[in-house]
């Protein structure tokens, strides 16, 4: 019978195999048909069970071979610790990237929902733009002239009369904001040099300082940003050049800065030669009153201004600008294209088309009003479920809380805790370039379902009072 | 006279414009019109006059202001050359990356034109994308999932039996191959650690390294690719524990190594514990047979594997995949995190629309007959009008053909001459590490119009005879 031939080719072929060893190869179909007189079906099937059983691999169009037995070599790669040695810095992937599984009520992202992007505006612009000239051409390693000189003009409608605006060649594109941060701590700071950073502040400017070598100098970020006193010690002890803030809605402490302030910092970074890096990630984030970028404020090349619109317009456009004058500027395209040549023309074309679409302003408009309804729903559930957290402040913009939890508390615990009770939150850890000043833990308003709020606040408090199942 | 009205007050504007100074704001359009008891449009029209003429600038809801006059504070940007301090290293932009102007015959570039690349399937990919969840959703760090399976398959596809083929997850997604070099600059050498690299080799690898701040060591690439034994003493004298090449059609010298030597070449490489860094920017680009990575001969982690998409799919498309395993491959991982967080979902889904469609297989094969007439074009017109050029080989694959000028030429001299009469080369110097070999020049046959290699050649034939008008 055709199906015991087959039966016994695969019993020879299995002694064959076994004697062979791994990596060689079987006798063609053709000579396995020869050899046992059968049809070239039943060879095929004799082999087909050596394959189930995973003692062959066939290859199509060479032929089959005996596998080698994954678990008689395991893969070793223990040789590159020796070659890769002890890293410069870790470099730790944030928590806040983490997406929550079903069911799990995600307050620690750093994202706001879709249903905060333009959808329609971004679609309808990245249909135009599959269809136009920009889904096949290069772009210039600065980027897409317009869309420069869009990011230009934004600057300059806020630059007060008798300062200089920047010009539209001034701003180079970025693929998102992050790569900025790269580029500029490796351009302006570079290997061992010190470079000054609010603490609390943003985890991604601390893991990006890291990648470049630099030194980590954190200066204090106030109630109302840092200090002018501090910031002048810091400068003064460390010889540091450049100085890393968030000036608006700073993530995570959603500290606005005065003008006033902004001055006497801008004061403090012209005496000491340094640049300010005004790292304006919230700039379409407002909930109260507007931003005016500290850079509109200088035309004297010491503001270094980047601005993102990953988070406002789509995660699809990872279209940014760093926006600076003089060597500094040129120290950052060069080594923007020694990373990346050029930022897809697609999503730069893209990108224009949202921007200079009216339905983006009243995109803007409404989604303030949606902001500021979340914030204030999770400001009053955690004032009614979780009272042992307190709120550093009600912030005029952004997307998150940064809470205080009492003083004593393992954050960490309280996250394990909290997730294990179906909650996602921040540790607020992450944020500090060195020890944390207190138990924090930072809260997103923008990203999770409103309508689970409440939930969430109850489960922190429920975990505080040490009540949580 | 309402225009007479105007006429008087901007008169009057003028004076006070002159006695008030820079950045003054103006009265309101509400005082001047009682003072001058004109009607706000005659004031209005009388400010108009002010801005026209440069002396006011106007910020809507704000006020006018006497403007700056730019002429009498150049901006001076001379403190940042005291911050910045001297370059660790120069970078340069390639000259490959100028665009032709119009009428010139541009043999410099490194790119295809755009006639070789599958518009209608890009196109057709980037508008399902623009409707799919990727404009919206934000994918991994390390890539979407099915696009690392694709290029984790395209490998696997290559292994011989024997050797464990990639998994599908060993792939990390980048922006482009070029970041991809950066990052594994950065995540397996270092600052100041040695690498070596064939010499001559891509002006962007040479550019990342320096970026990264790695020291740069050359080995020569010879007729068969490197030579084993250079490269034997170059790990044992350098203590490297890297090595960058382009195993197939290696740019620019379009070498492709056979599998002995890149068995040998990696028996060198596995000897001093030392990572091949195999830049695959050819794969689609074969003329003659194919291209077998010589990451398919190991499974030891001695391999990593940079592939790219930009020049073969299209610019807009900038997607490219660095596989690696091990510890290494969490290295480069993490530098990635640091570096971008992520690559936009978009081109992404698109990339595996246009890879998995039966056109892309059809195109390729086209590709193939149209980079070999363009070849063979290219070829026979300097064979013909410019004897004087040798060329080192007719290629196999990649789209460039390496050419040696007469002994003692200069090379920048015949590029700026043939510059002048109409045609752009790429002077060789720019692929050499350190100092050139010779006096070579590279043509692209891939980017400009065949139609315009005959006058090409020619023009490159009469400067090298001095006969160039």
């Amino acid at each position: 019978m055709d199906d015991d031939s087959s039966v016994r080719i695969s019993d020879e072929l299995r002694t064959w195999v076994r004697a062979a060893g791994p990596g060689a190869r079987l006798p063609s179909t053709r000579s396995l048909v020869q050899r046992h007189r059968a049809g070239p079906g039943t060879v095929q099937r004799a082999l087909g069970r050596l394959v189930a059983e995973g003692l062959v691999e066939s290859r199509p169009g060479v032929g089959a071979f005996v596998r080698t037995p994954r678990t008689l070599r395991p893969p070793d790669y223990g040789w590159q610790t020796a070659a890769l040695g002890s890293p410069r810095a870790r470099l730790q992937r944030g928590s806040t990237m983490r997406s929550a599984p079903e069911g799990v009520i995600g307050l620690h992202g750093g994202y706001p929902d879709r249903e905060l992007l333009p959808e329609r505006l971004v679609r309808a612009a990245l249909g135009r733009a599959a269809r136009g000239p920009g889904a096949l051409a290069r772009p210039p390693v600065a980027g897409l002239p317009e869309l420069q000189a869009w990011f230009a003009q934004e600057l300059a409608e806020a630059v007060p009369a008798g300062v200089g605006a920047p010009t539209a060649s001034d701003p180079i594109i970025l693929p998102g904001s992050q790569s900025g941060l790269s580029s500029v701590f490796r351009a302006l700071v570079g290997v061992d040099q010190p470079l000054l950073l609010e603490s609390p502040t943003y985890w991604g400017a601390i893991s990006a300082a890291r990648q470049a070598g630099v030194r980590l100098v954190p200066v204090p970020a106030g109630a109302d940003g840092p200090d002018p006193v501090e910031l002048e010690r810091a400068f003064e002890e460390t010889g540091a050049r450049a100085f890393y803030a968030q000036p608006a809605f700073a993530n995570p402490t959603g500290v606005q800065w005065s003008t006033e302030r902004a001055e006497q910092v801008l004061a403090v970074v012209r005496r000491h030669g340094a640049f300010l890096v005004e790292d304006d990630w919230a700039h379409d984030f407002a909930i109260t009153g507007s931003v005016r970028p500290v850079a509109a404020l200088d035309d004297s090349g010491h503001v270094v201004h980047l601005r993102s619109l990953t988070k406002s317009v789509s995660p699809a456009l990872r279209v940014g600008a760093v926006t600076a004058r003089g060597p500094a500027r040129e120290r950052i395209l060069a080594d923007r294209g020694a990373e990346g040549l050029y930022v897809s023309g697609l999503l730069q074309a893209a990108a224009v088309d949202v921007l200079t679409q009216p339905g983006w302003r009243t995109h803007l408009r409404g989604l303030r009003e949606q902001l500021r309804a979340r914030r204030d729903l999770l400001v009053a559930s955690l004032a009614r479920s979780a009272p042992q957290a307190t709120l550093e402040r009600v912030p005029a913009g952004g997307l998150n809380l940064w809470v205080r939890l009492p003083d004593g508390t393992d954050v960490d615990q309280v996250a394990r805790r909290c997730e294990r009770d179906g909650l996602l939150v921040a540790p607020g850890d992450e944020w500090f370039p060195a020890e944390p000043a207190g138990p924090f833990v930072r809260l997103n308003y923008a990203g999770p379902d409103p309508g689970s709020f409440e939930a969430g606040a109850r489960v922190l408090g429920e975990v505080l009072t040490g009540s949580g199942r």
